[in-house]
C-alpha cells in the first residue's frame, strides 16, 4: 500500500508514513527510507500502550518511524486502527489557509466519505510545525482533546502534512483519499 | 474499468460509481467500497424499470449504489446503457461557473466527441447538491425533460460531480473523457 | 505508443491521433475510436501521394483519421516520418496565447530538444479551427509554405491541439514532449 | 530508475541525464536518447579525474551525456557518488523566482529530507544559462566553491533545470524527490 501512496505523492523523499494496529501490536514504517521500497519484513512491531519495541526488522539499520507516539496518542485518544501521516504538497497548503489554528472545509459532497453530512462546516485543527517530529505529541493530545474537532479524522501541521486516521488500513486509506481531495478542492476555490 | 477511473481521480474515497445495462438488467456497483477493488461478482444486477433488485452479491454487507434511481432516470429518459458518476474535482470547479443553473461550453474542438459541432455553445444544466443522493432524482429528472439540454450527455451537481452517460459502457467512458477535458479547459480559460 | 500517449493525455476521449511512414505508405490510425485499444491490426495503409487506401483493417466498421489529409501535406512539405495530433489542453492554451496568429517561444533549454539552439526566439504557426477537419489541409499547407515557420515541427490548431512531426516515430514523439514541455512553460510563465 | 525519473517528467525529450561512480569509474547514460529506454549496455564509463572514456556503449553512435564535466565538477568539490540532471518544468519555474543568484527555501519540513533543520533558510545558487551545456561547468565550479551554498545538494540553472546530487544513487533519488518537491511548494506559495 506504501507504493499507492508513494505514486499519490504522499510519501515521496523518503517522508510520511504509516501504522497499523494488530492483534500483537502496532506495526509501524521504518523512518529515513524510501518508502516505496519497503517490505513486510522491515516494519517494527511497538506496543502501543508503552512505545516498546516489541519486534524489530532483521536490518539493525532501520530505527522506528519518529511519528509513533504521534501515532500512539491518535490510537488512544481516538480507538482506531491506523494513521497515515501525509507529506502531501496539497495538505501543506491546505493549512496555509487555517484561520485561528483551523482549517473550515465546507459545500463539498466528498465530506460524506468522512460519515459526516455534506452539509456541515467540517473543522480541522492546524497545529504549528516543530523542529523534530516527537516535539508534536504534545500539541496533537491537546487538539485530540478538544471537542470542536471531535468530527475531524484528521490534524492538519503546518509547512509539514497531515494525520488522517480510520478504524482500519482501508478505513484509513479512504479518510486519506478524500481529504486529500478537500484539501486540493479547498486550495483551488481560495486561489 | 472502475481501475481506470480511479487511476484518473473521478472515483476516489469510494466515492462516484457506474451501471451498465445488460439484457438480463442494470448493473450497479455497490456503495461505499473502495471503488478499484470492485470485482465483478460486487455488482448488483437491478431491473430498471422497478429499481427491484433482481441479483445481489454473495456478501450480504453490500448495498447497491444510492445513485440508482438516478441512474435509472437517465437511462428511462435517454435510452441510453451506461452511467458514469464522477466525483472529479474539474466537474466540482466546473459547476462553481454556472450561470443561471448551466454551464456553457463553447470554442472547443473536443465537443465532437459528444456527436456536436465544435462550433455549438454546448449547455450542460447544473442542479444544487442535496442532503441525500436519491434527493437529486426530482432535479435530474427535471433536467432531463427541458428541451435546453437536449445535446448534452451529462449534468452537474454542485459541490458534488457530474453524472455522465453514453449508449454503451465504451460510450459513457468516451464521453467521460471529453467531459472531463471539457471543465479541465474550461476552469482553466476562466481561471 | 497510442498507450502511452493516451497516459498522457494527448489522445483522450478517442481524438488525436498518428501516422507513420513505411516502404509500403502511411500508417493512419482509424477515427473514433478509444486510441489506447487500436492495435496493429486496426491501422490503414494509406497512399501518401493519393490519399487512396491501399490496406484497410478487416473491421469494416473503421475510417481512417479524418487528420490524413493534413498528415500527408506535411509529409510532403517537410520529408518527414511520422506526424502525431495531439488534443492535449496545454496545446489549447498555448494557442490562446498567439500574437498575430503565432506563439513565440523563447528562454528554454529543452528548445534544443527540436534541434535549434536555446537562445532562439521559436515560432509556431496558430492557425484558426474549423468545422470539420480536413477543412484545415488549407491552412496547414500555407503555413508549412510560410518561410517564417521553417524550424518549427509543430503547428498549433486554436480550440483544438496541435501536429507535431519528426523524421520517424520516436523523432516525433520526442517532438512530442518538446512541446509539450515548451506549451505548459509558457502557459505557466504567462499566467 | 531512468523509467522512473521519466514518469516523473524529470527527464522528458530525451533531456536531463543521471550519473554514478562505480569502483570501476562514472557510469553516465548517453546524450540524446529516449531515457526511459537507455539500457545498462548503453551507459558510458568515464574517468571521474580525467574524464576519458574507459569503456563505451558497442552503439557506436551513442554519445556520452553532455553533463559529464559538471558530473565531474560536483563528484570531486562534494565528494558525492550520483549526480541527477533534472529538466522538469518546477525547476524552471523555481529559479524564476531568484534574487540575486539565489533560491530562498523556508517553512518547509521536508528541508529534513536534505538532512538540514525544518528551521533553515536553505538558499539554492542559481545560474545562467549557456548555449552549450560544458560553458556552464565553469559557472558551476564557481558556486561549488562559494561557502553560502555549502548545505545545498543542488544547484539550479536558468530557463533549463537543477543539478541534484546524493551520496550514492538512491540517495540522489531522495534529494531530487525533495526538492522537486521544495521547488513545488514554492512555486505555489509564490503564485
Amino acid at each position: 500500500m506504501l507504493r499507492l501512496f508513494y505514486a499519490k505523492g504522499w510519501v515521496s523523499g523518503t517522508g510520511g508514513g504509516i501504522c497499523g494496529l494488530t492483534d500483537a501490536g502496532l506495526l509501524v514504517a521504518p523512518t529515513g527510507v524510501h518508502k516505496e521500497r519497503v517490505q513486510p519484513g522491515d516494519l517494527f512491531l511497538v506496543d502501543p500502550g508503552t512505545g516498546d519495541t516489541i519486534a524489530a526488522p532483521d536490518d539493525a539499520g532501520l530505527r522506528p518511524s519518529e511519528c509513533t507516539p504521534i501515532f500512539r496518542a491518535i490510537v488512544a485518544a481516538r480507538g482506531v486502527g491506523s494513521v497515515i501521516h501525509s507529506h502531501a504538497l496539497a495538505a501543506v497548503l491546505a493549512a496555509d489557509l487555517a484561520k485561528d489554528d483551523a482549517l473550515t472545509i465546507r459545500d463539498l459532497e466528498m465530506l460524506k466519505g468522512l460519515g459526516v453530512s455534506n452539509l456541515e462546516e467540517h473543522v480541522v485543527a492546524v497545529i504549528d510545525n516543530t523542529e523534530r517530529e516527537s516535539q508534536l505529541t504534545a500539541d496533537v493530545e491537546r487538539v485530540l482533546a478538544d471537542g470542536r474537532y471531535d468530527r475531524a479524522a484528521a490534524i492538519l501541521v503546518r509547512d509539514h502534512g497531515a494525520y488522517i486516521w480510520g478504524g482500519d488500513v482501508w478505513d484509513a486509506k479512504k479518510h486519506a483519499e478524500v481529504y486529500h481531495f478537500l484539501f486540493e478542492a479547498t486550495n483551488a476555490r481560495r486561489r
